[in-house]
């Protein structure tokens, strides 16, 4: 436990953006930035001034700092010009901020057949640009490009180019591996003889993950001396990845005894900043992710389940807490009755273990399971199911029936318009509610008519909303390949900021949704402690009006 | 490079097993069973014996194997039992397979506290139970659960532990990372020691990816003498899962210069092993996937994809060739002509770069990807998009209108059910055709309209059928938030076994839905070379009829 200081640099917003199926705008690099800064990470890397519109904006409208540094990533001078009178590099350095990296080829190879200059000419873009660079700001850093691959093919030469921009003022020289080739064991001695020549404290280092070693490469460059790690939120980058530093950061604190910008407390919102992210993004997040994935301390098999309720330390490596993460005990197929019973504990039902009722409600959720539903990711829907196992939860409304139109045709003025409209009927304590609503498809329409009828007597309706729907078409459960299935699973949240999941499954895709729909509705109404009996006057007074 | 021989051992139908979202059936076993062996793995565990149907189902009817050995796995006896009168250890001998793989405590905390037995007590279990395993069994191994865990706490201990193991005649002593907290510096430096003892040719490694180290672990750990991994396809595995074989084969075979079971060809058809693994499981393959994902090699930023086009080891670590996945060069928001250029020649279609047609294409990719179109898993749509543009593709049909009913109730005999039905109208070469279809919903009802009426008059959508739908509700893309968009994404297929994929944007969910059902048979047709005046003349024929 060394208790040194390591220095973490997002490039989230340069790099990440290279991230097939990610585009930024410039609103949501700076709501990234400040989140980014909330953490405690050190230096923010905004994007290129100059290279595109977005970055421009983003530069031009700076979102203030707490305790970040924002950094601006551009190039080393063109050969054949000065530092001072490269229009690409004044655009960088005319930037407002502290700190720039500028990258520049560090492997033969790339300098003569890429750039097309000799290799003395490459050695004085790199020292000239980082010197302009360094006396006009604050840390000027330098991004050895395929440093790695540079000094296997010569290591002279790309020892010689670190060199150059180490003793043209170089508050940072970050070896790039950046085709992301290198292994762990290449890494470490690599980069330990580096150290001999630039000290570590002046040295970061910058992974790609096409081998599945970024953070591995990251962790064995810091053994070696490095003292900056350079990264991405969950792993954002260009064909496989950056760095993770999202799953560096525990390592680094917790395991390896090292101090970051992030305080204990920091760490302890790493798994929320993680999906706030990822929603932003309206990515999926990883639930198999290392510390903050919904996965990483869920307990399955019925052992584990049963030894990690006993002792967690049998089967967790770290407390969730640190890293704001949760254990979860998965209901599933291989459920036995410890693991249903540590489930209905989680989301607040006791149950006694010699309770009669358990052994049916256990082959229910199996049965329902088999039948296509999942649980782990609806818990709203496992609570009704086992409260109303527990004969806990009244039928606040039944269906009756309900009718979705979607029509597309040409209008008066001659343009393709599609309306969706859905009429509904409910039977509220005996007493029949209509309503009618029109949407954006089918599932919009049934999810409006549907409020609108439940609203008329229940009050706690009004304020919630829908906020994701999800759906999967499964093949037939049996395997039979037969009809496939269609599960729905729909997120709901209130005024208040409470979230919960409910999933829905049936051939059918509209039935499906109206499951998980009336399931969202029904659990709200529980939460509230709505009295039928009370609702049931309300309908037949309504019903009378 | 030493060509000396790693074995590689598949935990997926067992380890693999836990993972959060995944129930095989024994059917789903079976052909991984025979896809694992079809590739060259060494070892294939195939599950518990004695722990559930599922299990017993495949080790009542085990899948035949060309090369690959298929291993049971099971427990070292209870305590205060022989290892021949043991019931669970027996069902597990009496697998008929030839490779059985027990496991076993080597942390003193977990014997004591876990099992409750004393320490000398756990020794005897693994030497009787390895002993008795050896005798009857062509291959013993001894899975060590907890030993880095164990040797952390009391060196002494775990090595006593895998040391009885070995003198009772385990092939192979596997050192397992059994909570994934160890980090690969560590690994190292205990493997080294334990190689001490054990030789490392009869050494195994087991690792977990908790702190995203699971591969650089294994590697480390093959560094340190041992010649066995453990691990699963596409890492599946409990909580943050297990050493992913997809990603360890290459490095191990193209970059460090091992020999494995697997050869050349058999490498290179790694891609399809893992994407067709995920489609069985029905999980959208990760395309951030080392090797295999479809952006392992995909390019997107301006300066990196013109880099890589001259010369790909510009950007490239590997030959995406040799595992079987291919270089992609994206169409992006930051897409440049060079981009757009190489990304048509890559589906067939050659354009002159001074074509007066590709600065409007461009433009257009761009605005439909600000809209919420995404090409990178559409490439079917973006070649309509292109071959419109160049005036290629006729118009073979137009829509009219459509509508589509949904409607749930109760019928005669008291039961809810629920109907879809939709109508549609199209016109051929000027000819209206309607056509009627019911569905599992309103958009196989749709699908089934649209294909009815075209199929009147186009021969070629007779034998498509639709393959994955996938819905993807997004925020406005001006993120203003107001109204959401909803992005369809289609496969289809045809009895050829051409795939080919297709997207729609709409408001409204039945809208995108058609228009990515429109494209798939227009691309369908189009490559059928089907000529719009024939199909007038069928349709007029038709409609006299």
């Amino acid at each position: 436990m060394s208790g040194e200081r390591i220095y973490l640099y997002d490039s989230t917003l340069r790099d990440g953006a290279q991230t097939r199926g990610v585009d930024f705008t410039a609103a949501d690099k700076a709501a990234i930035a400040r989140e980014l800064d909330r953490l405690g990470i050190d230096y923010i890397e905004g994007g290129w001034p100059g290279a595109n519109q977005t970055d421009d904006a983003f530069f031009g409208d700076l979102p203030r700092m707490q305790r970040a540094r924002i950094s601006a990533f551009g190039m080393t001078r063109r050969s054949g010009r000065s530092a001072e009178n490269d229009p690409g590099l004044s655009a960088v350095l005319n930037a407002p901020v502290q700190a720039v990296c500028l990258v520049g080829k560090s492997w033969d190879f790339q300098a003569t057949v890429a750039l097309g200059v000799d290799l003395d000419e490459n050695l004085r873009m790199v020292s000239d640009s980082i010197g302009h660079a360094a006396r006009v700001k604050a840390e000027a850093m330098f991004d050895a490009e395929h440093f790695f691959d540079g000094y296997k093919a010569n290591p002279d030469y790309a020892l010689a180019c670190v060199k150059a921009a180490y003793q043209a003022g170089a508050r940072w020289v970050v070896l790039c591996d950046t085709n992301g080739g290198t292994l762990p064991h290449e890494i470490e001695e690599i980069v330990s003889h580096v150290a001999t020549i630039v000290p570590g404290d002046r040295l970061g280092i910058h992974c790609h993950d096409d081998t599945g070693n970024a953070v591995a490469n990251s962790l064995a460059a810091v053994r070696a001396g490095v003292r900056q790690i350079q990264g991405t939120l969950n792993g954002l980058g260009e064909r496989c990845g950056n760095a993770n530093l999202v799953t560096l950061l525990p390592t680094l604190m917790l395991k390896m005894g090292y101090t970051t910008g992030v305080d204990e407390a920091g760490l302890a919102h790493l798994t929320s900043v993680s999906r706030a992210f990822d929603e932003r993004m309206n990515r999926a997040p990883n639930i198999h992710a290392p510390y903050v994935g919904a996965a990483a301390f869920a307990h399955k098999g019925g052992l584990h389940a049963s030894a990690v309720l006993k002792d967690p330390r049998a089967y967790e490596h770290i407390r969730p807490e640190q890293v704001g993460n949760q254990r979860h005990v998965l209901v599933s197929d291989q459920a036995g009755r410890a693991n249903l019973l540590a489930r209905l504990a989680e989301i607040g039902i006791e149950v006694d273990p010699s309770d009669p009722r358990l052994p049916t409600l256990l082959e229910q959720v199996k049965a329902n399971e088999h039948m296509g539903y999942a649980y782990d990711g609806a818990e709203a829907s496992l609570e009704l199911l086992a409260r109303r196992a527990l004969g806990e939860v009244p039928e606040y409304f039944r269906l009756l029936s309900f009718r979705v139109i979607d029509e597309r045709r040409y209008n008066a003025r001659g343009e393709l318009v599609t309306l969706s409209e859905a009429t509904i009927k409910i039977s509220v304590g005996g007493v029949p509610v209509m309503a009618v609503a029109e949407g954006n498809g089918p599932v919009n329409a049934l999810d409006t008519a549907l409020r609108r009828a439940i609203a008329q007597t229940y009050q706690p309706v009004r304020d919630m909303r829908l906020v994701d729907y999800k759906v999967r078409i499964m093949s037939a459960p049996d395997g039979t390949g037969t009809d496939a299935v269609t599960r729905v699973v729909i997120e709901s949240a209130d005024t208040a900021g409470d979230h919960w999941s409910t999933v829905g499954v049936s051939a059918n895709v509209v039935n499906a949704s109206y499951e998980a729909l009336a399931d969202g509705i029904t659990w709200r109404l529980y939460r509230a402690g709505v009295s039928v009996q009370a609702a049931a006057e309300v309908a037949a007074a309504n019903s009378v009006a």
